[in-house]
């Protein structure tokens, strides 16, 4: 990047850290596959478990529990067409502010025996608990909730969640029915700012990005809890205690690793200094642009997350107009900008579709400092005015 | 690696050539989201489209005709599973000789419509091309047939079976038949050794993998032949033209063309020089070792690839002994390796059960001199010794 430049959307990708780059670029050195049988191909394997442990100290749970994936997709969509194989038919629980690689997998399964169920989300996008314990029914047999949404930056009661499902699940074993109930939780936008402890997050898969947090393009895990059956969506060489398959990424893990040791190092840190820096700005853009809708919830939204929606305004055309001045922003999930169509997750929230037209998602990284909310705010404002003025 | 050190497994991974891990390195720098619309997004896009062309013109392809992915066996998978997905009935044809990541997905769907077929191969492992032309019914839609073996190292006819395919699909056309035909080649181990011209081959759909040439881990790619309908294994962002989705890996696709472009700059030059070492190999080992048993065909077999048979050893046990002598040689599929029993491709040629426990399978590559090689035979040789006397 420039030197000028501005990058305001960590949520879409982030650069990698140089220790990283460091711990990845040094494991490229150990090329054997981790499959053979001499010394390299040993060493290539003590790599590859080395890193998953580490990995697995990070989430509080097993070395085992880890399969390694090329994306938070990947895993996504291991997760649900690989617990869901097995079982055929049943009730499916998400809501309309997942990412698509959570929704896709789910929409194609509602045309092969599954049903989809959509959980009723308020006005900020959190699940209603209570709406969701009846939403949950003897034939569900996944809910799909993310940690915190990548669009809209509110963060779910996982834990929560994960206690209404472990209690119908002990109600069908008081009740000896067979339906199994699973919880998956696309953890990638949540990584790095909320703790990844998967004892106390009581899921059942979750899914985790590399790229998100400071770590290479193409790398991801899937958490699977110990005891659960997992069919692969890629079979082969039955790597992955065969749940994936594929010569084992060994400088990707290694780099997967590091990135998840550095954020959780320095999450409690960042986030409160995002935090901080995330409220200044909302307050001072309500005070600039009056008609300004913050999007997602007050308080429990990520550190450093504001999705915004200024009504009578064009996104994209903002973020292009930003761009001119060096500040890169986006306007929802990266992934779907391609389809130019208002936001999805902002619509779910009851914003109108001019609202959701005009939204602009801001997300702060380990170089945002408040110069460049500044800078930010100021040439938003700019825009803005020069918008204004055209239109009368 | 330290300097005494043989490695003679290329077949199961290559170090990177530092010039791919250059580019690779580079590529990282433009960290954006390639779906960003901002300038650094588009510039991501960019390099992704160049390393797309690129790949391109070595394949003699368009650049929509290339899907990547995260290695040779996700593309094994998303050819077989993405192009029978939508024709749910049919009869599959494959060879035994075919890797876990070709074998494990057809053997998955002839357990809900497919019915497999196993083609005729001779004792070198070549496909029978009279009997495949009989193999193929009407009611065949896939044939399944790598370019050349990673495991015996023979080449198939690809251009002669795809004139096979071709036929029947002509003859369909002109009975108005609807089913459809398709040919998928895993070309991972022929990538740097024979010619990936894609119209030449007229195959339908094509697997490789950076990892066997020189690039990173955790790369590959699905050639698609235009027009072909391809359901995803992965859903969600809609990337590579809807089918796979997930954030795209720029710095790995720079890595897969230099990779490319690379293994073809030195194809015939590695070839010839490779042919003249191994064939003069397979002369030396028959004169010291004269119960060995090369596999695979004399001349359509890779350039530095040797898979022989010492009946009476233990191939695992050969391995660990020349392992301990610095030199790295594997005994079959490397993926495989794991599961300890003799290889099921050598047994395909007909060989016994020992012949096939005591396999070698010997891979050279770039950085192989004919000094590694007189080394390796040396070693065999009094390991061979030194076991028959403990035998006696």
């Amino acid at each position: 990047m420039k030197e000028h430049m501005i990058y305001l959307d960590y949520a879409a990708a982030t650069p990698i850290d140089p220790e990283v780059a460091k711990a990845m670029h040094a494991a490229e050195g150990v090329f054997a596959n981790p499959s053979a049988r001499y010394s390299l191909g040993r060493k290539a394997r003590e790599m590859l478990e080395v890193a998953r442990s580490q990995i697995a100290q990070v989430l509080a749970c097993k070395s085992s529990e880890i399969v390694l994936t090329s994306g938070g997709s990947e895993s996504d969509n291991l997760a649900i067409f690989g617990l869901l194989k097995d079982i055929g038919r049943g009730e499916i629980i998400t809501i309309p502010t997942e990412h698509v690689a959570v929704l896709s997998p789910i929409a194609q399964l509602g045309q092969t025996g599954f049903v989809q169920k959509m959980a009723t989300i308020d006005e900020t996008g959190m699940v209603d608990l209570s709406k969701l314990e009846t939403t949950i029914t003897d034939q569900t047999v996944l809910v799909a909730i993310a940690y915190a949404s990548s669009e809209i930056g509110t963060i779910q009661p996982i834990a929560q969640i994960a206690e209404l499902v472990q209690q119908e699940r002990a109600r069908r074993k008081q009740a000896n029915e067979q339906t199994p109930i699973f919880l998956h939780c696309d953890a990638s936008a949540a990584a790095g700012r909320l703790s990844l402890d998967t004892n106390r997050l009581g899921i059942d898969t979750m899914s985790l990005n590399a790229a998100k947090i400071y770590g290479p393009k193409g790398v991801g895990l899937l958490y699977v809890r110990r005891g659960l059956n997992l069919s692969p969506i890629m079979l082969g060489g039955g790597q992955e205690a065969g749940r994936r398959a594929g010569t084992e990424n060994v400088p990707g893990a290694a780099a997967m690793a590091k990135s998840l040791q550095i954020a959780e190092q320095m999450r409690k840190a960042e986030v409160s200094r995002l935090t901080a820096m995330t409220q200044q700005l909302a307050r001072r853009l309500t005070e600039e642009l009056p008609n300004v809708l913050i999007n997602g919830h007050a308080k429990m939204r990520l550190a450093g997350h504001l999705s915004f929606s200024l009504d009578g305004y064009n996104g994209e055309d903002l973020v292009a107009y930003l761009d001119t001045e060096g500040i890169m922003v986006g306007t929802g999930a990266a992934c779907e900008a391609a389809n130019r169509k208002p936001s999805r997750a902002v619509m779910a929230l009851g914003r109108s579709q001019t609202q959701a037209q005009g939204t602009l998602r801001l997300s702060m990284g380990r170089a945002t400092t408040e110069a460049d909310l500044t800078k930010f705010l100021e040439v938003l404002t700019s825009i803005c005015k020069t918008l204004d003025t055209i239109k009368v």
